[in-house]
């Protein structure tokens, strides 16, 4: 991968910067997040504008831009990625390490006093303009919203926003009509005494009108936003797709509701005017609900007496919970995927002796064997198909440049995921075709005994999943090991890979606790730069756990695994594990036969069944 | 225990809350917090006015008046003593709970539009005046500032402030002068740039300048106040104390100084105005360095723009990392103390029979050991002796109405620690001094597996404490208990029991990570409302750990236990422990024999030894 080339355009960035053209006044420093007008992690490409600019196109990461410098910050997972994707005009800032200053911290290092930051407001989040907002100001700085983009006044072959075709979902999908999501959204508001909420996420609209799309790649979701008011509800969206019979119908659009289901829609681009119009009819009292991590531009349309700001929607705590049709959905898409990856694994095994097979090869047969499974949309994830030092990058994705043909010498570390219409997937496994090392098994059956602390915790009702961060992290740290990123993030229901408000991260304090219905992944690591990555990932549903006492009835969580693929037994040091731990092991790939087993059955698939039960033998513990 | 009879009290209150002569407007609501004008946890007779006021006597709590309410918050440890010491005009608010509204929300719902709240502004720390101001105000309210303080106004028997004898530390016992602390301090100021540190917590002046009080009990500190120039120390103290020769001589007030450590000596009285005058006589980018928690009026002496607000001080974060002289002062006192503690236990496993010891005579006679020990000045908190139901009151201390009768089948717990010229002490054991159930030795095997888990942890340098909270729970929650309050705190060395920055809990993400040197304690508990309480607390040293790996270089830590007195082997469930618990145990005890056995050889304390080497008998592993 050789880094992007960022002279010229840096330099026209500058120029801009200081162009009346664009600014009222020039801007010594211009920032460039990652997100789009939703604050999406995953963006269209018209989005990827820190991506144009700086050349890292990881999923996180935050780019300014000074008169003299050019910085990007990003996390743990993309610290090679980023190294390797930018040239030198690029200083690379590693978050969560000791000494890398914030954003406002380093500008105000290295901005001459009394600079304007622009930024995009429709693209910073509230929350984060005002903690930049406030420390620029104390040093004597000034954030300015710069209404027209400055990048996209640079990148002259910018992509058009995607407008595609909408799918429907109906209740054996959702579970629950959208109408009724209404409802539950209206008492939610009534009980806080707001008047209006405003959807700003992509996931969250489509949750809410139980529809998806594929405007953004490995997302479902479609560019539109909605205000709901007790009597009213508004849908922002463009183009012909809303037209759809289907779609139609299934919002009822030409039939005759009740006033306050009657859905209004509107063009996707009035949501700033029609906001202000609401910002500007509103009588005393009557409160306004946005997400803090709305855009600057919208939380400025509500006066800020009416605001009603909350770091977690009520739409994005209820989606967070899933109910009996979206867990069956769940069940069924995993099983699904673990059908495709017994055959992706099977293959693998025959033909990487051969040496044919490449990072790409790999990550492509496995999007061929889940298209074969029903229901199959698309990919939920960028597959991570890395073996050897490549797996060491966490967040790899291979390209021509960097393709490694996978080897009977090297680990091989798979982290893929799909979209099935009934459930959304993301696994993953390392695995090794030929006879790994001592020290390879070791870091592996340290992580797999953090996989199991955290997949067999049983911890009280209530409890934030941050407290479980330390149980995934603790064999490593036994033996001075550890990994850089957190422990599992929430994962949605045929919606994004990523959601909140819940998770397992150290980094977290914020998160909402845990509860019955709540769908998380569970992937410790370890990552050896130069050599090798590690790690095990399963999707987890939260289920209330039985215990010998109830203090302060309060009640008991624990997971229960959600994906069924074996784990390789071929990498596990056995003296390592504990009795339970490989009783953990053992009913795992138990319950791997017995539901894959039937499914790869059921799908005639007799090769991969033979290779699902012979990597699935009870492990037998010495000592 | 019976109830403080308030109803005369409130009346005057609220009379005093409407009177002109008081308040410039009346206050519909009186806020009476815990604390000090230091923020400090352990308060003086004169400052004890939320007790005064409600009865409630806890370490933590604050009381709100409004003219129809009165409500108390505080945490888990206090909600039963509350409940016994607050008569029907309370309502008790229990922080922690889900349905606990906060102190802000609670007013903004009972109180009528247009509502002022007024407090004391040298009370109330500047970040809680922030956050409960802006709260109040968004609703509609205003949060006043009310110079004369409103309990004093009606508490006419109000005891005098102290003003004792100090005592003076030499290197043997800090390791390093004051004069090298205001060198390092004046080194943290110029980094951060700032020009003036206003010390305003009293062990942080304690520590500063190695001299020790007894105006508060249990903390060896004394009212003053300090503020450090780049060129002037200014400490604000009273009374004829400083003209004690020892304390001129240790702060070399008669002697030819370099102009930068001639210490001027202030009245107590006169922080503010000095503090106004330096705040108006500041020039642009001299910045003031206060804490966050500083009171509301010392933090307003400085205008905004001339404030460096930090969580936690310069002082407050060098204080925690204890240098070699202290560690090994912390090491004696904890060898003193397990001295005085295998006396203690000795008399009472033949005493407690008799039917003839009470909680208050064990606690007696805790300290009358402790007191017979080298360099004894003072108990580092109340003791907690309580027996049976009693020590299901997580913060007890026996009054002559509660006190119970220690008896062979009831469950005792000890929770006590001293003040020794060299180190602090806080120490808890569980015994039973006949046959304990099935049941309460499962609960103390779960307990001290939590402990153990801490204990033995290995976690990488720059892990905060708070990410380990988890593990000294997790053995308790694999059966559905728990315990409602934090792991561990900092322990301050000749100071007071209780300091940050860093800690042990579920309840702060703020911590400082831990360091090499920093003390903590480690005390997990089990509590069975009505029947028993357990808690084994030892006070540990952050030690680096030896790994067999190394990742990215950033070295490990451990913990090693200060604490040295013997963990009762009959309450434990040894079918419970694994192998490495079991260790764990044997060579804590073996450490005892050794160390504390040599001391009660060489104090000629026979019984106390033989009584510590029975109990130190190797546990034999079942199974």
């Amino acid at each position: 991968m050789s880094p992007k080339i960022t002279t010229e355009l840096l330099k026209q960035l500058r120029q801009v910067m200081k162009n009346p053209k664009y600014v009222q006044e020039p801007v010594q420093a211009y920032i460039v997040p990652s997100g789009d007008a939703h604050q999406s992690e995953y963006i269209a490409p018209c989005d990827c504008r820190r991506a144009f600019i700086s050349g890292f196109d990881g999923s996180a990461g935050t780019a300014i831009v000074t008169e003299q410098h050019a910085a990007m910050w990003t996390d743990g997972r993309y610290f090679l990625q980023a190294a390797h994707q930018m040239d030198n005009n690029w200083t690379l800032m590693k978050m969560g390490l000791k000494d890398t200053p914030t954003q406002e911290d380093w500008l105000v290092s290295v901005l001459p006093e009394g600079s304007k930051v622009g930024v995009d407001p429709f693209i910073i989040p509230a929350d984060q303009w005002k903690r930049m907002s406030k420390v620029l100001r104390s040093a004597g700085h000034d954030l300015v919203p710069v209404k027209e983009n400055l990048i996209n006044t640079i990148w002259t072959d910018c992509p058009q926003r995607p407008c595609k075709p909408l799918i429907t979902l109906d209740l054996s999908y959702t579970g629950i009509s959208w109408k009724d999501k209404i409802v539950a959204l209206r008492s939610k508001m009534a009980e806080r005494k707001v008047m209006w909420f405003v959807v700003t996420a992509l996931d969250e609209v489509a949750w809410l009108f139980n529809l998806r799309g594929s405007d953004v790649e490995y997302n479902p979701v479609f560019f539109a936003y909605a205000v709901i008011g007790m009597n009213t509800i508004r849908l922002f969206i463009d183009g012909d797709r809303i037209m759809d019979p289907a779609v139609r119908e299934h919002l009822q659009l030409d039939s005759t509701l009740e006033p306050e289901f009657k859905i209004q829609v509107m063009p996707y681009g009035s949501i700033l005017s029609e906001l202000q119009a609401v910002g500007a009819g509103l009588s005393p009292k009557e409160k306004v609900w946005l997400s803090d991590k709305a855009s600057y531009a919208l939380t400025e349309a509500i006066p800020k007496a009416y605001r009603y700001l909350t770091p977690y929607t009520p739409i994005c705590v209820a989606k967070a919970v899933k109910n009996a049709a979206e867990t069956e959905g769940m069940r069924r898409a995993h099983i699904k995927d673990a059908v495709a990856l017994c055959e992706l694994f099977n293959w693998l095994e025959n033909e990487v002796p051969k040496g044919t097979v490449t990072e790409i090869i790999a990550a492509d047969k496995a999007e061929e064997f889940r298209s074969q499974q029903k229901d199959f949309v698309e990919l939920s994830f960028a597959t991570i198909s890395s073996t050897g030092p490549n797996g060491a990058i966490i967040h790899y994705k291979p390209v021509p440049e960097t393709n490694r043909t996978l080897s009977v010498n090297e680990i091989y570390l798979l982290d893929s995921g799909a979209q099935y219409k009934d459930g959304t997937t993301d696994v993953t496994r390392t695995m090794h075709f030929g006879t790994p090392s001592a020290y390879e098994k070791e870091c592996f059956t340290y992580v797999l005994k953090g996989h199991i602390a955290v997949s067999a915790a049983i911890f009280p009702n209530g409890t934030k999943g941050h407290l479980l961060d330390s149980f995934a992290r603790s064999a490593l740290w036994d033996c001075g090991l550890d990994y850089l990123h957190g422990t599992g993030h929430g994962v949605g229901s045929f919606l994004n890979v990523h959601e909140g408000p819940c998770g397992i991260s150290y980094k977290t304090f914020a998160d909402e606790p845990l509860e019955a219905g709540m769908i998380v992944s569970d992937e410790p690591g370890y990552y050896e730069d130069g050599s090798f990555g590690i790690r095990i990932e399963n999707v987890v549903l939260v289920i209330p756990a039985e215990t010998k006492y109830n203090f302060k009835n309060r009640g008991s969580l624990t997971f229960e695994p959600l994906t069924l693929v074996p784990i390789q037994t071929k990498m596990i040091d056995v003296h390592l594990l504990t009795e339970k731990e490989c009783n953990w092991v053992n009913e795992y790939h138990q319950k791997c036969r017995e539901v894959v087993g039937a499914e790869l059955e059921r799908q005639g698939r007799h090769e991969a069944l033979r290779w699902l039960l012979r990597e699935t033998e009870p492990l037998a513990r010495v000592q």
